[in-house]
């Protein structure tokens, strides 16, 4: 095998194949990247078993030839190189000869018969979104996923595909998050459990352009995202997710409008009193168009008001400030709308349209 | 004691303060900043036992008195207090209350007296330099000093004051690095050991105007560095400094002349084949104006040539990269010169001037 590539074009799809590299594995093929150049194309192939990506290099094939490389090492090495063009040549024993300039490499390579091929998925029902979009909405859902696995569905993303809407929805037990977007097409009603892995991954190498689409394909037990030269294909994880719907509600005792970065600001001063071990909750105090929030812990106290509008019923709550925060970060709106039925019924941070819906359960201060 | 800031003066005080608190300690008063306002001035002054900071704050005594505050938690609080005017007030049992706009925060301190206050040194010979000047020659040698405390001297740096000028030598064994500068001055003779870690400190506070002087005062037992409104005070690290004279040449048999950038994007290269577990060296072979830079690893091998402009004999020696990169990314010149004796005999990368002089062992390849 001979391939030519500019170093830029190169860089980019090595980084778009190394989201899909193990790290730990006790199969070390895991640990390359392939390099398919046997057709007409370079294709450069990565999977850890549960994510598998396959993206179209920009290069010219001198010879016709495939080989597996250490994905760290290769990468590391082309990353280093000038920006001018790479040569990646093979011997018979997969001896790899990387060339740029006067810089030359050898490095040992594999058949790439013993790498583990993407499996071939049926495409049959598809739906398209922009980049931009998607990305956004992964970014703004996927913190609310549990990081253990002690519940596996919890470490996932629901994407349900209702009446020409998308909604991603994610939950790790204290919280929810929700995103609607109509897709403004002819859909097929679908739920699938994409893993919070995949999501955070795609949502690096998406580079997120406003117009440009991604396809979205589903099989029984695969998702597979196509944009640019890129595919992105995954398991999806097994199992019925749980029923959000019961859990919304649109009555309310208060609420609230307060400036977003304002209260940013201020749970981020209160949070420095909380350390990993103790877990104090903020405590907000709404009354009189005024949000008193306050904190008391081993550390110190802390309390501050805010202004704000309000409707309905004074009341008094308190939360994890990390859950409020995780939420408030991800919101465009300058002004957000929080929603209380009682001090120990959840509250909803959300918009007009039904856009974004946050909710977030509160920690008992009744003592 | 109540004081009043503005944030921005107060965050900076706070910022050099924080430079010589104890992260690790048995006695939980060198965690704390004093804030000593007893007087006409207000000090912020810390002490980890080796090295002491006091720095003046620009702000307003509206009562007088002190109070010792837990240094990362009132740094965390004053960081993230929005830019305002900010008051400190302390009530009889120390409990201090901090308030900026409409936040406010409560935290424990303790009485001044307990601190362990700064010793009192007789200012007896000083010398002045810029800040940018020391800034400069600190890190242009500190990467040379040993990290780990087997040998203490070899943790400092020695300063060595001599017919006018200020040479700085740090060395670990394997290499050594000194700079000279003419201080202009009638300066007293005087050779110290001053700790590795006060002077990275240090560097760290100095924010290096070309103008802005520093005077650096000696005592038998401790230096002092008093710059802007801080001082800095450091124990001297006891001892007899190694002989670096007796190790300085100006004899070789091969002198090379190379763009450094360039070798140094080489040397990159070469070093990600290297792991920490194998400390392969980089083969130079210096022969007909090119010098050839190899390494063989483990994970591949690698080799690569450049142009250089050389007088005197051919050589192939072997080098740990990272000696070489160290000295390399300090040098401002944008072409460096290398003298070699022979395979087994120090490299010296030195100017003409005088000014630097990097001395690397090489690592035997005779196999």
């Amino acid at each position: 095998m001979k391939l030519t590539f500019e170093h830029q074009e190169l860089l980019k799809s090595v980084n778009i194949a190394m989201k899909a590299v193990s790290s730990k594995t006790t199969m070390p093929i895991l640990e390359c990247i392939l390099i398919d150049a046997s057709a007409d194309q370079i294709r450069f192939i990565s999977n850890d078993m549960e994510l598998g990506i396959e993206t179209i290099a920009e290069g010219t094939i001198i010879e016709r030839g495939m080989v597996a490389l250490h994905a760290k090492t290769f990468s590391e090495i082309i990353r280093r190189l000038p920006a001018s063009t790479v040569t990646i040549e093979t011997n018979e024993n997969y001896l790899t000869r990387i060339t740029c300039e006067k810089a030359k490499f050898d490095i040992p390579g594999q058949a790439g018969d013993t790498f583990a091929y993407l499996p071939i998925v049926e495409r049959n029902a598809s739906v398209s979104i922009t980049q931009f979009t998607l990305r956004q909405m992964i970014n703004q859902t996927i913190f609310s996923t549990a990081a253990n696995e002690t519940n596996k569905i919890m470490t996932g993303e629901l994407f349900e595909m209702n009446s020409g809407n998308l909604r991603i929805v994610a939950l790790d037990g204290h919280r929810i998050a929700i995103r609607m977007q109509e897709l403004g097409a002819d859909v097929e009603n679908r739920r699938v459990i994409i893993p919070g892995k995949t999501l955070q991954e795609l949502s690096r190498i998406i580079d997120g352009g406003l117009e440009d689409p991604v396809t979205i394909y589903f099989s029984d037990n695969h998702v597979i995202f196509e944009f640019d030269q890129t595919m992105v294909l995954s398991r999806l994880i097994d199992g019925e997710y749980f029923s959000v719907d019961q859990m919304l509600s649109n009555d309310y005792e208060t609420k609230v409008s307060i400036q977003k970065q304002e209260l940013i600001n201020c749970i981020n001063r209160a949070s420095l009193l909380v350390r990993e071990s103790d877990k104090m909750p903020v405590i907000l105090n709404i009354g009189e168009n005024t949000m008193q929030l306050s904190i008391n812990t081993a550390i110190g106290s802390m309390d501050e008001a805010m202004d704000i509008e309000m409707e309905g019923k004074d009341i008094r709550i308190g939360f994890n400030p990390k859950f409020l925060l995780d939420a408030l970060r991800v919101i465009d709106d300058e002004v957000v709308t929080m929603y209380f039925i009682g001090p120990v019924a959840p509250c909803y941070i959300r918009d007009e349209e039904g856009k974004y819906n946050y909710i977030v359960l509160p920690v008992n201060i009744a003592r």
